[in-house]
């Protein structure tokens, strides 16, 4: 039996209960689209992800990537799967008709990338990364550009490479040294070294296309002189693909992700490689950017992926393994064993993982659906409103994304105990893939920085704004639950200390005290995230809640005996009391926390910035 | 440059200002003990951590253990440091003279502890649990057991191991099915399956004796009816050392730790196995007991030499490494690049770091301690006062110790960044070696079971109101500290959430809402944890507070420029502006959540145990 990948009730109840995403079939852009063909893209993702993806998840990790001789081998288990992956058309999924997609929503797209990511995301990173270069091309690239690698690499032909780091430009990317000076025929000769470059280098492919930050000869210093090259490894020319002098260096032996290639790529050692300049002159940054929103919410459902299939997999061990009688029975030796689920710290820790679970991926499709609405309203207005969204939860959802994810991880091994530390089961696999999650597509304290310095700021506030202001509109509708009451109360209580710490941040930065934002935005967007998660499980359980009533209400069942039986009976009843039950336990033991978080940052305490270096450790 | 294992100045602040041990001098017991040896003590173990066991840890871990036909080969690197390590006589530091010891306190052995685990925790494994196994031997040995075995384990000529894990009975130790059958000369004939037996099988020496809990045949079920056996690899006969018929079955592929077997022995397969009964029949669990405290708080030293080591390697790589501009001129392209300790989200995650390692490192240290005073002390009431300060903060110091363990090595990969998650650098070991700490010598939820269900129970209570106690005669003392009256009302302020949390509990725990101590024994422990630290950090920072004030008087540097000045040139003045700085960092930003944390645990929000087992997911 294949390992779970991911809970199918809850992608379904998010997409069609919470989101409703069958609202966009109103919309022109996806008048075409049903329920129907999305359960039927759903099902079809989970077959893949369960027979074909999962099965070389754990073989790939062994074989690992194999450098030889300037060329590298995948794990021989990976190509099948891409085959399929590929063949089923997935890569385009949610690209429009026009550049060869099939058109389906983004969301449907991400529920997609959650199950492939939480069935072999070393193998999957392959397509992911192609599919972040194709879209470049599609929005940045002529004509020519796009027939010449846009579809091929759509199509998963060829692959796709995103390639900015330097060993002297982390993150600070506009250190960066590779040079690109202009030929007679509008092309560039480069020449440069980029290190940790994903899936650099492979033979899952024929050809693989690196999109590449350069500067142009002349150009100025920093991030502001920097531009995009396309470089692909062969090169087009009359008709034949030739060899485009990029070699790689080597590749990387890291804690994880051992199927994915890291690599070293040197471009131009031969004096014989050709960039074509994607966009403008010197417009590199401002272009990788506007990509930036995509690659990172794929970053932050990587760790989505590993916190589901921890999960599923921690869940399952749990109700199979028994061991000690249960604690009613505990001082009796003859008591029977009993699964370990039963054991109410063994519960704590699966609540833990269930509820952070389906917060992230409530909050990772929501960011999907606003980008669905981005592209399908016909408002400006609108548009604009839901742009503002994305742009304020992105950082969040990398982040947060990646660091509960692995927290998630980590309480899968304990669940498992001595078992969970050994390669026999899958979760320190996915403790080690899931911690790149935290420091590619930038460090996660680069996105508490864009959050704090970049998006609370922008638009004079408006982005934090109007996501007040919808939470505002939520709690209206919260309020009129009772049963819940509480709930609401202690979301909103940590709703307000975000507000506030918010105010604070504004007030210290327009003072000498500007460096106590920069000091404090990663506790802030633990908090930000904290109460985001909060938020969707909260309007997750207000939907259970009700439904769970009309359950009830149709089986009679008016006190607690009558009702336990509803939910020992129907299955349906059990999915919404555990809806309940996430909400409970996430706002009870998290959001608990947010005004001691609060309070912690509006110290404004600088003792990490005020003492000398010395001051750290003196051996 | 060998990699630094632990910052000396702070572990000669703890033993010397923090715990003053040459108070022990004045005892009887370690009369002959001066400062003068223990710093001779100190230079010996770190030169042989730093010098001989570091260099051997990255490619041990890259090694790993080797298993064919039976036996196993440990990484050839080992067996070099291991020969010093044991001529050193490093092994029995601490024991008594007469039992072959060097009679050293404990917490002298400790420090020495910290930092071979700090530079080679795979390779320390051996010795260190060759030390739990000579010292049952010594307590409960024969004289004809110390001879054949204890004397050989504490010269470390053999290893030792304990074998309690079998595949049905982890957790669960009472569900053993290890047979002992009596033979006419008072030995048992020994058959059964242990796994995961740390070092069970090497060739680091030629005999192994393992330390095994079964059960004599007719004896009762559960844990009452175990015994302990003495069961050598070879067995001593007529002066001569034969085959024992323990088999060694395989060794697990494991996230970290690779250099330490991890052993599936098979007992008698060939009925052929003898083994000596230690101590009494059926009295097996309570002499495991008896050694569990120095077993659990080696473990919890484990996570604080990975912390200490992970710690002080990304000071050095945050130090040395070069990454955008100072932040005062973050939009100036042209501005020199500085090391990253430079930038303030660095900064706090150093802080982070420095603070919780150095509080973990006070805890531990002072629970040595205590045991010294168990020893020496020629008063009853004080020996029972030091050995209840033992009891109840040894699962604390094993569970927060692993877990914050781990969060420091995580930290230490972040500051890292990309570099941190590659196997050229040690932190990413640190962090599969540390992972299993939470694991062996009992889970972490077992350690807040046996805090919250027997620890708190015991005497009535006394040993929470002894501990109590004492930190209300430190808070007489700390509350004269006018500078610091922020810090210490914020640590009392947590100290009495803990206090109404263990009230909680005890009234909980008397009716049929008894499931909720068990629910939230592990969010206790952590605010247990929180609280134990902040103490040492406060107490730390009262001395260190003291120094300081002394320093500048003598410097004549009454405001803050000049005390800046003092604080540029003054090595002594840094480390304790320093030590103050944990503190705060410490006490603001972790105990201001105490209050969040009692108020989740005293919800007694029930979701967890409550649900059925079905709402957890349905697919």
């Amino acid at each position: 039996m294949a390992n779970p990948v991911v809970d199918k009730r809850d992608v379904k109840f998010v997409l069609y209960e919470q989101l409703d995403i069958e609202q966009l079939s109103n919309t022109a852009k996806y008048a075409e689209y049903s329920k129907e063909m999305y359960d039927m893209v759903l099902e079809q993702a989970w077959k893949l992800a369960e027979n074909e993806m999962e099965p070389a998840n754990s073989k790939g990790d062994r074989d690992g990537c194999v450098w030889e001789d300037g060329k590298v081998r995948v794990p021989e288990s990976y190509h099948r799967p891409y085959q399929m992956y590929r063949e089923g058309g997935w890569l385009p999924i949610s690209e429009d008709v026009e550049a060869g997609g099939q058109g389906f929503p983004v969301v449907m797209g991400l529920s997609a990338i959650e199950a492939f990511g939480a069935a072999n995301l070393a193998l999957f990173l392959y397509p992911g990364l192609t599919h972040g270069a194709a879209r470049l091309l599609e929005v940045y690239g002529t004509e020519e550009q796009q027939r010449n690698f846009m579809d091929k690499l759509y199509s998963g032909e060829w692959c796709g490479t995103m390639c900015l780091t330097e060993p002297q430009a982390g993150s600070d990317v506009g250190a960066s040294l590779t040079k690109a000076v202009p030929n007679e025929d509008g092309t560039f000769s480069i020449s440069g070294t980029k290190i940790f470059i994903s899936c650099g280098e492979h033979d899952l492919t024929e050809n693989i296309v690196h999109m590449v930050l350069g500067r142009i000869e002349g150009a100025p210093p920093g991030t502001k002189g920097l531009s995009l090259f396309i470089i692909p490894k062969l090169r087009p020319e009359n008709g034949q693909l030739v060899d485009n002098d990029v070699n790689c260096g080597g590749i990387e032996h890291k804690m994880g992700i051992h199927g994915s290639s890291t690599c070293t790529l040197n471009f131009g050692e031969n004096n014989n490689c050709t960039g074509y300049l994607l966009g403008k002159e010197n417009q590199g940054m401002r272009i990788m950017f506007q990509m930036m929103n995509e690659s990172r919410l794929f970053i932050g459902m990587q760790g989505q992926s590993h916190a589901s299939a921890a999960y599923l997999y921690a869940l399952r061990y749990a109700k199979e393994r028994t061991q000690g009688p249960d604690i009613s029975r505990i001082k009796d030796p003859t008591a029977p064993k009993v699964a370990i689920i039963n054991h109410p710290d063994v519960r704590r820790m699966l609540m833990f993982m269930k509820s952070v679970t389906e917060g992230l991926r409530a909050l990772l499709y929501y960011v999907g659906f606003c980008e669905d609405m981005v592209r399908s309203s016909t408002s400006d207005e609108e548009k604009e409103k839901y742009q503002d969204f994305i742009d304020i939860l992105i950082p969040v959802c990398k982040a947060y994304g990646s660091d509960m994810g692995f927290r998630v991880c980590e309480t899968a091994i304990q669940v498992l105990g001595g078992y969970g530390y050994c390669q026999e089961h899958p979760v320190e696999q996915f403790l080690r893939d899931c911690k790149i999650a935290s420091i590619y597509e930038g460090t996660n304290g680069i996105q508490a920085l864009d959050l704090v310095g970049r998006k609370l700021v922008i638009k004079r506030g408006q982005l934090f704004k109007r996501l007040i202001g919808e939470t505002e509109d939520f709690l209206k509708w919260a309020r009129k639950n009772f049963e819940l009451r509480e709930l609401v109360a202690t979301f909103e209580a940590a709703r307000e200390q975000m507000i506030q710490v918010t105010k604070y941040f504004g007030l210290k930065g327009m003072t000498a005290d500007y460096v106590v934002p920069l000091l404090y935005a990663t506790p802030y967007l633990e908090l930000f995230g904290d109460v985001a998660i909060g938020f969707m499980l909260l309007w997750q359980a207000l939907i259970a809640h009700r439904r769970l009533q009309e359950i009830y209400v149709d089986a009679g069942a008016k006190d607690g005996e009558s009702q336990k039986e509803v939910l020992a009976t129907n299955r349906s009843a059990a999915f919404y009391r555990g809806k309940v039950a996430s909400a409970e336990f996430f706002i009870t033991n998290v959001l608990s926390l947010s005004r001691g978080k609060a309070k912690a940052i509006m110290s404004g305490q600088r003792a990490a910035v005020d003492i000398p270096e010395e001051s750290f450790a003196l051996s």
